[in-house]
């Protein structure tokens, strides 16, 4: 009786091993799982995971939401050890094991936060209204209706300088998300749509990308970075380099004492982790990431670990950062999936471990319609052929045969007849103008 | 110089044609006006065609909305004499012959108002936020939203009623509308996410449909109406006849005093014109539909038109009401389009006019995956070929060959996987549940 009574309040159960996010770091861990002794709750404020590499071609309406996202129940519905939750995750309490949500307290034996990166205005949280950030599905569609409605504005707006503010598109960051939307903003403007307006010239819109640092795609080589300022400046964007946003108002951006009127702002500046850490008595960097070990577990924590941009992590070998992209938050993920895999195999002791290695498969970004910079194997090359290359990997990275597919077509179809599918604004569709041509006839007459 | 100011006052111009929505009786009025010598101005309050017979699939997350509508500006591109704005219309003022938009008014020599209808609850407005309609990409993605969230609160959801009310959708008005939805998302509930949830057993979901007459699809024949109750009865669907709804509060539908607690209910009941010409002195029917001339203009004003779902129009011969649907819309579009193409070309003056015939091609609704009621040609069929024809025919209609493509694409897929592809939620997707489960590892123990 009382061996009975105990064994009900010590619950033997199989390990619980919980993740947070179902982005590339957390999708891999919990498909390292798969068949493993183990119960996996995979949780997301999201019910679906967004392939972010081209989350800007659904802001520049070239593909839908649909296409590069997939609901999280489908994509591990055949994993039978998996749950899914759609919940926040207001924090975690190492020393209880307990990730705490909205309706209470899960506990877990192993934990990978994979929670990955928000953006961050530096302490201008002001801006966020003014500089939408790109980061996640509703984000793209905000920026969508944003860059639609300007050039439907322009075309309505009799006031010259009221009008010249619409066109002005002012892209902040020159990282690859920055370098990326600039160029799909002008060819946006000068290719896509010129054809569709009858009083505006929207070939003269000015797309401007500002860059804190001396080069854009930092990240890269030099050599990639030169192709990119090339091509883009080539395209008709006026790219400044070590110019750092100062200040913004309701119709200007400023640098210093120097501005210029623009209705529209894009941040692709700031990268800050996901907060889910903060206030667990963790070490983080400035960036908010978990300073983790070289096995990618927290100080002290050996069973819970950080993984993708929630993860401040250096190359075991080079002792270089690994830089927030897809492929160490993936290369992250299967390596902590495997080490979890392995131990829960072995009993749950924790055993020796390897060191995380970062390998760098190549560096790319695209610039405008058929171009792009990479960085491949010590190489970097550009033009027609970086993007035919561009194309494929991202193709294949897609989760979902439907999902590659219909981003084919659409690029296909785009690529034929320079038309954008997904010109739609959604949303609150009102245009905004000073003083409104609609009751001018006059370039008709 | 008398004569030369004289001149410069009244303005000779070409003949101006304001046309007022972009629906496909205002885009088939354009289309007539190709070539034509006149300046035409068309103008809607959203940037985009929509094809509304399939909204309900966007709503039901088989569709993306770029796959199903075009932007305004690229169907008219190539058309030198239009000119789009984006813009509510505010009212019509047939005297000094004026639209008024929100930045002035606009002349007019010819208008053609083809606003559409917006859903009405029947004086029951307070009922908007808790059954929404379906007639904007907008509000199929509100729907789409709502749907998905239901299932994800249900299986969070500890609270045995609570989580019944989850599952419980009630759909209200038995037109096609009403009946597509219903079927869809009984086939979702118990073909498409049930082996996406561990805990909550989707199969269970209820599906309701009321309507107040005495049988579905009452503008179909008495046999067609037979068999979509029958289909869906089939599916599982619970049908109403004869049942009309009396009230709404936060958790129940009432019909007189039996209620069923329901988190969900979609509004597929009542349609109402377009408010669009309300206060112009012109005579409308209970549905504020213009009671239009045989040739589809105002009475008295033979060079104002009103058509689509915003005319009252009776068949010349038959005198049976021209039905609210896509065929009676193109048909009034073209038959009008042609008139004021003639006019045009003959100087303007109103001529001898033909009286408006309506042609009905078939009428036809699908129900859930593989199946459909058709009326055709005098005879009614169902099952997979009424399907496969309904296929046909929708995507023939799509505007656009991108179109036509990324929905046979997704039907296809569709079809082979019994999956949907766009099962997004994005807008507000924080769960709302009165127990969380989510602390709970019950099931996996």
């Amino acid at each position: 009786m009382a061996q009975e009574a105990e064994a009900s309040v010590v619950r033997h159960h199989r390990p619980r091993v919980v993740v947070v996010g179902a982005g590339f770091a957390g999708l891999e861990v919990v498909r390292r799982l798969d068949g493993a002794d183990c119960d996996v709750l995979l949780l997301d404020r999201s019910n679906h995971h967004v392939f972010q590499p081209l989350l800007y071609q659904v802001a520049t309406a070239a593909l839908s939401p649909a296409d590069i996202a997939a609901p999280i129940r489908s994509i591990v519905r055949h994993q039978d050890n998996v749950r899914v939750l759609l919940s926040e995750v207001d924090g975690v309490d190492l020393t209880t094991r307990q990730v705490r949500v909205a309706g209470g307290q899960i506990d877990f034996d192993w934990l990978v936060l994979a929670a990955g990166a928000t953006h961050t205005y530096f302490g201008n949280d002001q801006w966020a209204s003014r500089a939408p950030g790109l980061k996640s599905v509703d984000d793209a569609l905000e920026i969508r209706r944003r860059v639609l409605l300007a050039f439907e504005e322009a075309e309505l707006e009799d006031d010259d300088v009221a009008r010249r503010s619409k066109l002005t598109f002012v892209v902040i960051g020159g990282g690859p998300t920055g370098v990326e939307m600039a160029g799909a903003l002008r060819e946006i403007a000068a290719e896509t749509i010129p054809a569709d307006f009858r009083r505006v010239d929207t070939t003269t819109a000015r797309i401007l990308l500002l860059e804190g640092g001396p080069r854009l795609l930092a990240s890269m080589s030099e050599e990639a970075s030169e192709g990119a300022l090339k091509a883009l400046e080539g395209m008709g964007v006026e790219v400044h380099l070590d110019t750092l946003v100062t200040a913004m108002d309701e119709t200007s951006v400023w640098v210093g004492d120097r501005s210029v009127p623009a209705a529209n702002v894009i941040w692709a500046a700031g990268v800050q982790a996901s907060p889910v850490v903060r206030g667990a008595g963790v070490p983080l960097d400035r960036q908010g990431r978990v300073l983790v070990e070289s096995d990618c577990s927290l100080p002290g924590h050996p069973r819970v670990f950080a993984v993708g941009d929630l993860a401040s992590q250096l190359d075991a070998v080079t002792g270089r950062p690994v830089p927030g992209v897809a492929q160490g938050a993936i290369q992250m993920g299967r390596f902590v999936g495997d080490i979890v895999r392995g131990e829960i195999e072995r009993g749950g002791e924790v055993g020796i471990r390897p060191s995380f290695r970062y390998v760098n498969k190549g560096d790319m970004a695209t610039i405008g319609r058929a171009r792009a910079v990479a960085d491949v194997g010590g190489r970097t090359f550009g033009g027609f052929f970086a993007w035919i290359l561009w194309s494929l990997i991202h193709v294949t990275f897609l989760i979902g045969f439907r999902n590659k597919l219909l981003v084919m077509v659409n690029w296909a179809w785009q690529w034929v007849v320079q038309a954008r599918g997904a010109r739609l604004i959604t949303g609150s569709p009102s245009p905004q103008v000073k003083r409104s041509a609609a009751a001018g006839w006059d370039d008709t007459e």
